[in-house]
């Protein structure tokens, strides 16, 4: 053996370590840079005419883009409750269909007898911080650093809530000078209200810099630092910097700031030379709010978008990027659910026995461009199992517009979303044969089936 | 000044010299690669999640990719008449509202008062071919050896023509074994009919491989080659390599081929060297033959498909790769006719002096990233004016379904494409006003309009 195939061959030990988590003292970084509402068509390299994403596009090709990546639900806080426990919201109680999110007036938040990542990294150590918006319940009790962050710095729920004056959401953009001033949602630093109003235009970049600052503080130790960014939710804001530069009009602005900040968060990796043990993912919470024409995103090919379990509402462009990740593109299924078990999978760190957990480790996926554990996903619209998929057949139960009453099928519908992703045409009456199995899978899991209690509920 | 700022300087005016053409010796070697019916969303960085196209990803990221690049026509020979003439097909009779396309019963073809981009770069002794469909006419006096080109391997028209068995479309994919017998279209070479009916199972590796040959025969001269590709029109077919590969079925397996040949073809540029000297150019003749349904390809974002005058018939996915062309995404307005005008213009070809030429000069764009210079775009549906693009702004006066009957509107349709790519909000109403300069540039496009005879007549 020579002494370079002795190096590639310690080096590729190390390497399968690090993946299965044999040695104790590996601990990447992680950075989770989740947006709000952007559609699967809302970046370059996800299809984007008018948007210009530089930085997503070059984040993509050097990384794993993923093309077929879920949210757990189709609105933010059930979404959020999934991203940070692994687990289906259902089974939190953070998922109901009388109430879609928590509002300034709920009563609860994430119950305590959950396990955040932030949490679970903290049993090894991890500083940890969330930049932005948390919308996993705005009272003390529920707050993030009650959830295993260190420290806080974003607003509690929807950037669109507590609105001062009632008008057409329209008419605030006929204004010479936007300002956020309309919204009082409050800024907090930890247990603190700092800013209130929020000064939205700015936010983006506030976040940014927040960001940049921690990955400093942090850089000599291990981290995980959830940036969730506010937009391109409605109402939209950019910075002066920003506004007016997009052809695609405010929205590509939103959009273009975020990713000049995904760029600079990049840079700062690669400058610290820490980009080789952390690993970032970029991803959003849902599809589009299409109800809101121009100032919507897109989701590009897909049917539909945000609250339906359409593919417009759940698939979510999503980037993998740094560590040894092998760059390419992955077709295969993943899950925001999954995101908990890799990252916990990779940090050595045990998931609970005594829970449920939804989310598959993918990093044989990341690291070796391994075929993906995830051959099933189950879609919710608030607590009610309205679709199924297993590899490439989803079958819809129910369906559902944004404001509109569901449908239920009867039949239900059958789409090969490898084939058809648009869920163009319905192959349900020559498949018959093929549904007993899904059939199967959901009464497997409708039986096992725990779910929590909920805490979607408002002071009347 | 530093040796190296000199040498710098030196190669900035040499770049300087061979865009505007100062510089009699440069010939760059121009290969276009056309495929047929393939959709705006087919690419995987177009946003396609199941085909994987990993060659022409990494030709994009390494060239410009082009999202708001236009066919001249939305169906195939009109389109094919305006790449190879830089003109509107209604200028040489190439566009007609009876007979969309030539069939094999067609009298007349491109015809000779014409010069085709091949016949032009004669004027510099490049060698030219083409390689794969030609459909400007299959008699004798129109074929591509009487228009300029050196060297014809391919098949004159559509694949589906010359039908045997009257069968319905699907049924020819129940056979366990593919074979395209049921199509006697016949492949040539020059001017022999060298196999009938051709294979088409393996005609897209044997047009690379063909394209290969004559890279190789032609590397120390200039060249152009100009490969058109008979697929992914219907009936689709790949090779036994391919065949069963792709997630997304048979199209899926159909683009893959497409999508390996163009990598063997970029590293065998990069492989003798001459990829610095050589430009390539990736697009489509117009949008997805939706009718075809899994078969068809997708548009993605973008509103219907072939046949149409809506963004899906007439927005194609185009890449230019090579030479100096400097690196990114253009969202500035293109077309297939540009093509004509700038490779004559790189080549310091002059255009005729007598004729209206259609395309402009995209050289300061692929070298620079400057401004397209390209405003407008106009829509024909066969000869008649349907639509126009004006910058930002799309008029429509007609519209269309492959199949149905075409609907006028009064008054039109606007669209804002840069904010909305997917022409979903008519904002006519709002925007009379800008309508003026879009009418009085539609008067004046009529005014100078001298069509040619219709050549698109069918024997009885």
């Amino acid at each position: 053996m020579t002494f370079k195939n002795l190096i590639i061959l310690l080096f590729s030990l190390f390497n399968l370590c690090s993946i299965f988590g044999f040695q104790n003292n590996i601990k990447p970084n992680y950075i989770i840079i989740f947006v709000d509402d952007m559609g699967y068509g809302d970046i370059g390299v996800f299809g984007n005419p008018t948007i210009s994403t530089p930085n997503l596009d070059k984040m993509a090709y050097e990384g794993q883009k993923w093309t077929q990546f879920y949210s757990a639900a189709s609105v933010c806080t059930p979404s959020r409750a999934a991203l940070l426990t692994g687990r289906l919201p259902v089974r939190s109680g953070m998922a109901s269909s009388k109430n879609p999110v928590l509002f300034p007036n709920s009563l609860n938040g994430l119950p305590q007898s959950e396990f955040t990542l932030a949490e679970k990294l903290k049993e090894r150590d991890y500083k940890t911080a969330i930049v932005g918006k948390w919308h996993l319940g705005h009272k003390k009790k529920y707050l993030p650093l009650n959830h295993g962050f260190d420290y806080y710095y974003g607003i509690p729920y929807s950037n669109d809530m507590d609105k001062i004056n009632k008008n057409n959401y329209w008419s605030e953009y006929e204004r010479k000078t936007l300002n956020s001033n309309s919204y009082n949602v409050p800024l907090m630093e930890n247990y603190e209200i700092i800013e209130r109003p929020v000064d939205q235009t700015t936010i983006t970049s506030r976040y940014v810099d927040k960001t940049i600052k921690l990955i400093n503080n942090y850089k000599d130790d291990s981290f995980f630092i959830y940036l969730s960014h506010n937009l391109p939710h409605i109402p939209l804001y950019a910075s002066k910097e920003f506004s007016g530069n997009s052809k695609r009009g405010l929205y590509g602005d939103v959009i273009e700031e975020i990713d000049h900040g995904v760029g600079l968060i990049l840079k700062e990796l690669k400058n610290l030379k820490i980009d080789k043990k952390t690993i970032v993912v970029f991803t959003s919470d849902n599809g589009p709010w299409l109800v809101y024409k121009s100032h919507s995103g897109s989701a590009g090919l897909l049917r539909n978008g945000k609250g339906t379990t359409w593919e417009g509402g759940v698939r979510v462009p999503t980037i993998f990027w740094g560590s040894n990740i092998k760059p390419g593109v992955i077709n295969d299924i993943g899950s925001t659910l999954d995101i908990y078990t890799t990252f916990l999978s990779l940090s050595n760190i045990k998931l609970q026995n005594d829970m449920i957990i939804d989310g598959l480790d993918l990093s044989k996926t990341l690291f070796h461009k391994k075929k993906s554990p995830r051959e099933q996903m189950f879609f919710y619209k608030g607590d009610e199992l309205f679709a199924v998929r297993l590899n490439n057949l989803k079958l819809h139960f129910r369906t559902t517009d944004w404001f509109k009453k569901p449908v239920s099928h009867n039949p239900p519908l059958l789409f090969d979303l490898d084939k058809d992703p648009s869920e163009k045409y319905d192959i349900y009456q020559k498949n018959k044969d093929k549904i007993k199995e899904i059939l199967k899978l959901v009464e497997k899991h409708n039986k096992k089936m725990i779910r929590g209690e909920n805490q979607l509920i408002n002071r009347l």
